[in-house]
């Protein structure tokens, strides 16, 4: 592999070499660059697309009709092999990435890079560095076969990094159309979560309604899981990030186990959606796991969450268990309605008065508001107040909720253990598994899906489809029987109305309380309360026994399906 | 395998099942269980012991001599291939745990069942339960084959679980001597850090000098990697701890070349070397690695740390890196002499003076204890100021280093861009990774290291030994090639001063600033500063590539001492 001094990231005096090819890789990163990926069949083999009737949408077909004029509609594209010979027309393609980092990433751009290799001879295919922003200023590296291949089955984004920037303004439309228009695209893979693939979906609308030639597919990224559908059964990172976060919590277990004196507060990443949350309780039985959805549809406060905790730690404690692993989903509080309600008055009270030392100021507060904010340990209270972003609102994500429940349960188990309900001994440790889980080499599973996934987009492409989301299914079968296809992005859409219009979203998918996965995890979570049913799934494997494990979400999902 | 209804940490209702036997094993563990570990060839054969030269101690020999009179001066013991025919004589033989768990600590206990079992067949092993607190209390379980299945080559101590207790007071060592009486014992095997062993050696003593026929025998444990000696190359468990840190370090620098706007300050454990900071910069390559022992070699201030890592922050922001991943050994405070001084006068003053809100008891502070103080984050100094042990003292294990530098980077570099001498953008990120790295499943290296020190433990104990560490060398070799044999505890020792007498101590091995790996990372420190060499290990393998590589600590000692 030839050095290349186009460099992600930052730039060093000339000459040098960096990023990834400067690294010496472990020799697991050995391996796994080398690792070759099995195809489904159908893309092995010359195709043909069959179409499914046409689609609506998830919500508000008469809005989404109007918001995208020429792409409302579209069948679903699967592909089926046929034996016509393909055009070997030579393709411009450009890919960008968007948002936070999932593994497998890198495993979706060679998958496009082989596609075109193999079956477009000659093709070229740009990498949009920095996430859309590259994409607006044209800012992009012509990827190689050199450039792609250290960063092959490889975790990160680092091959040509990611961003968060949103093309949304006229202006902004201009600049992409610019770039589509210098660099010849034929066709723009936008790899992303709920928002870049309801962005990719304009972007297809606006390209196709200038008459522009640019196709744009979308690919569904994200750890949080919450980016799926019938026909997307999975978002790619899910399965590598879960099973990083297992191994952890698996080990903290039979570390609370051995020890028998914590109890282990670990917080996931997951702000919108608890599925990660779900997923690594399923892979690992704890004690007790707080699930988002749930807390909102039974409209429980953050006594009634603290509570059932010591519940738990109560009788825990009346069968000598002083320890266990609690987990708690990012996004707790923001479900909790009451803590909404807090933080929108103490936002406003904060924008308009002066908070007294004496505390006059928390007269402006309801009844209910006060009461929580009285309810809250003090450090958090702090935070509440002093904690602010740039538009003066309280920062929500900065609070730690796992050490805010850890207090909250030890000012209730006192409170039990003077009234004599409460004899054990409790001390909290607080985690957080975040960063970890987003970069780590994907597993089998998803640098598998993955590929198929840029495979897939550059077939789709290849056959001048836009507006459609990559999709590969049956996803429970040996590798060959995997669907290719694509999914009309309009079909997954719904309006929501902000500043007196409709715009346009993908509805995140929650954690569905009817859904088989958490049906599973409520049956069993009375039992693993108690009994310490705790498994460690170990760290992930990448050859024999248990390296081709598939998540339990996706399994049961698929399997409630069939 | 049968259930059984000893469990341990907590008692179910008579007939129920739990511990490791009511759960379900993932598949990495199931496969782990059966996963069938080589041995030396010394211990697959008729054996015999050589003896070395009377051994001396680590300080202080005349001291030790007068502590130890039956033990001092003992010769190390080296297994070799015999053809006599040994002895079948029954034995009863004790195993504990003591202190923080370990990976690889139930291969221990199965290593020296497995060596009863096939060459002093009808023997019994108990496991006394909970620490030393279960010899004291003569609470064990009997280790049948049936009891230890589940646990092999698993994680955690969970087996019989570990206690923080010591044997010291003659009403405990009475204790311990009406238990090795009352279950007949032949042997007692004492798996544990620094401190047990030492405690180890004073019952071998103990039991010799009231001529007990108990035999005791060491086995060096500890992640934190800071038991060893020549003949005792490692301890068990860092490996596998090392190699789980690295694996989430490797992910977050993935993760930050990939954003590109975060420095992640890693807090690592051990509080008393730096051992596993230094073992995981060589597996990875941060950017900054601080090594306690060299801050207290040099004397260094936390202003000096801090302008350490500022410097190199603002040479990458130069270059256009604004992101980083740095590592801190959890016991870095512990290092810097002024903050010793400014926390003994603080416990000082909080114990005869109170403290008025206006700060005029600052003013007994000493100018320069005064100067840190305030060159402190409020946050920690409110930490200082509140949080107490039950003596009253600050405790210091609380205060989140990570933390605390970060807050200290940001105000030095916040004064750097007023000088307009930086132009970055920084933002920390805080990670500790300490929990998670205690129970991991062991690398096949600590399992089959932790196998022989077992085996070899048993092979001691047949042979009449007492006060011997168990030691496993020629650890670069294939494991065929490992030497077995003991080491006099007594040579470890050096004495310390305590209440006016000596105390017999081994002494912890600290990162040696002329050692192999020191140098090594000392001479690679200013690339990885600059460029980004990340390396990202990966989860531990168990087969395939990558599952026997060794850590780097070892590999560098031993080259070194070849």
């Amino acid at each position: 592999m030839a050095p290349s001094t186009t460099v992600p990231n930052g730039t060093l005096p000339s000459g040098s070499v960096t990023g990834r090819l400067a690294s010496v890789y472990s020799e697991v990163q050995k391996t796994r660059v080398d690792h070759a990926l099995p195809l489904p069949s159908v893309l092995k083999h010359p195709f043909t697309i069959l179409h499914g009737p046409p689609s609506s949408a998830a919500g508000n077909p008469d809005e989404i009709a109007k918001l995208f004029p020429h792409l409302f509609g579209q069948p679903s594209a699967a592909l089926a092999r046929s034996d016509a010979a393909q055009t070997q027309k030579k393709l411009k393609i450009g890919v960008v990435l968007s948002g936070g980092q999932a593994p497998g990433g890198h495993n979706v751009i060679s998958g496009i890079f082989d596609y075109l290799q193999e079956r477009a001879p000659g093709s070229t295919l740009y990498g949009f560095k920095g996430g859309p922003a590259g994409i607006m200023k044209c800012k992009y590296v012509e990827l190689t076969s050199e450039y792609i291949y250290p960063y092959r089955n490889q975790g990160g984004f680092d091959m040509i990094c990611s961003g968060r920037d949103k093309i949304e303004t006229p202006e902004q439309f201009k600049q992409a159309e610019e770039t589509a228009k210098k660099l010849d695209l034929d066709g723009l893979v936008v790899i992303g979560g709920d928002d870049s693939n309801t962005n990719a979906c304009l972007l297809a609308e606006n390209f196709r309604s200038k008459n522009l030639k640019t196709s744009v597919i979308g690919c569904p990224k994200t750890i949080d899981g919450d980016l799926k559908c019938k026909e997307v059964p999975t978002s790619f990172g899910f399965d590598t990030a879960c099973k990083i976060y297992s191994e952890m919590i698996g080990n903290v277990m039979i570390d609370a186990r051995s020890t028998g004196k914590y109890y282990h507060f670990v917080r996931l990443m997951g702000r919108a959606a608890s599925h990660i949350t779900l997923e690594c309780a399923l892979q690992t039985h704890p004690n007790i796991t707080i699930i988002g959805e749930e807390v909102a549809a039974k409209k429980l406060t953050l006594k009634n969450v603290t509570d059932y905790i010591v519940d738990v730690v109560c009788k825990r404690a009346e069968i000598n268990y002083n320890y266990g692993v609690i987990l708690i989903p990012e996004g707790l509080i923001d479900f909790i309605p009451e803590v909404q309600h807090l933080i929108a008055e103490l936002n406003e009270i904060l924008a308009h008065d002066t908070v007294d030392e004496g505390g006059l100021w928390k007269k402006k507060l309801t009844d209910q508001s006060l009461k929580l904010f009285d309810f809250l340990p003090q450090a958090i209270q702090e935070q509440l107040m002093l904690e602010r972003d740039p538009h003066g609102n309280v920062q929500v994500a900065k609070i730690e909720t796992e050490k805010m429940l850890i207090q909250m349960v030890e000012t209730e188990l006192e409170k039990r253990k003077q009234e004599g309900k409460y004899k054990g001994e409790f001390k909290g440790q607080s985690h957080f598994f975040g960063y970890e889980g987003r970069c780590g080499l994907p597993t089998n599973f998803d640098a598998t899906y993955c590929y198929a996934l840029g495979y897939g987009a550059g077939a789709l492409l290849h056959s001048g489809k836009t507006g459609l989301i990559s999709s590969v299914g049956n996803l429970c079968a040996p590798v060959k029987e995997w669907t290719v296809g694509g999914t009309a992005l309009t079909s997954m859409m719904d309006v929501e109305r902000r500043h007196g219009k409709f715009k346009p979203v993908i509805k995140k998918a929650m954690v569905e309380l009817e859904g088989a996965p958490f049906k599973k995890f409520a049956s069993l979570r009375d039992e693993w309360a108690l009994k310490n049913c705790y498994i460690s799934p170990g760290p992930i494997q990448f050859s024999g026994p248990g390296s081709e494990v598939i998540n339990h979400t996706l399994l049961l999902e698929l399997e409630a399906q069939a």
